[in-house]
């Protein structure tokens, strides 16, 4: 047949591919309090440069992430299973399966919290805008993206972790 | 509360969106072969800018696109209902809720068609690059993204539609 020859797979069961090796990459403590979640990338799987997603699965008391924005980059969550509650800094929402919200750029800031005693499960979008900054209200953090496309991470008076 | 301020909704039920008011901006003959799709715009909902995000619905004997593939955006595709397939120029998959598929820029060609009698939903998401063209390897069409940001088609011997 014809067409491009790919290494990629071209399809997989979502659920099948693997967890993320490294489970965060906020410095401590926050480190610690990601242990109640599971990211599978599934986006680098097939070789997408520019965006990424995510099977994310959060354990009873689980959240997804610091409450956070960003500077630059859009994100996307859309849920499978379970009633994470969209904690913002505007207003909290139980979502449920068929729910899905967004986040832009400079919008308001947001996480994903599980509050109750099952698991929850949903997708989760993003793009790899460059020179992309996460500003987070609630912790003493600051992140920036650098010209490596690794984050830094610094305590809001400039002092590093 | 703090918190930046926004008119845009926080969190919706995906398929309460309003389909797309244009079915498709393909030119005939393609654009009748896509009456069984409906297209939810979800991204755009939210004032995402940087990719966008469907909920696309295929009744039976239904196609989501013509076989194509982009030269700088990537796609990616997510089974919630049905038993879509794959098509691609290298190889055919029946997808089932749970699978997913990307498509990376200048990789293989693919579309999803229902060859069912069930309706297929699935959320399909693809980045916004500029300068993108797609290809069309089984249909007599070329296309170019203006700085516009509109799509212009052409025969592929560079006449215009």
């Amino acid at each position: 047949m014809s067409g491009k020859k790919t290494s990629n797979p071209i399809a997989i069961v979502a659920s099948s591919a693997s967890p993320r090796t490294k489970p965060s990459i906020y410095p401590e403590p926050f480190f610690t309090r990601m242990r109640k979640r599971e990211k599978r990338p599934l986006g680098d799987i097939f070789g997408l440069r520019n965006f990424g997603v995510n099977l994310t699965r959060l354990a009873p008391g689980g959240e997804s992430a610091l409450l956070h924005r960003h500077s630059k980059q859009d994100e996307f969550v859309f849920v499978l299973e379970g009633e994470p509650t969209l904690v913002t800094d505007v207003e909290e929402i139980t979502l449920s399966p068929g729910m899905c919200a967004g986040f832009p750029a400079q919008g308001i800031a947001h996480q994903l919290v599980n509050r109750t005693d099952q698991e929850a499960v949903f997708l989760e979008f993003g793009d790899r805008a460059a020179g992309d900054e996460g500003s987070y209200p609630r912790d003493d953090l600051e992140a920036s993206l650098g010209s490596d496309d690794k984050w830094v991470f610094k305590h809001k008076d400039g002092r590093p972790y």
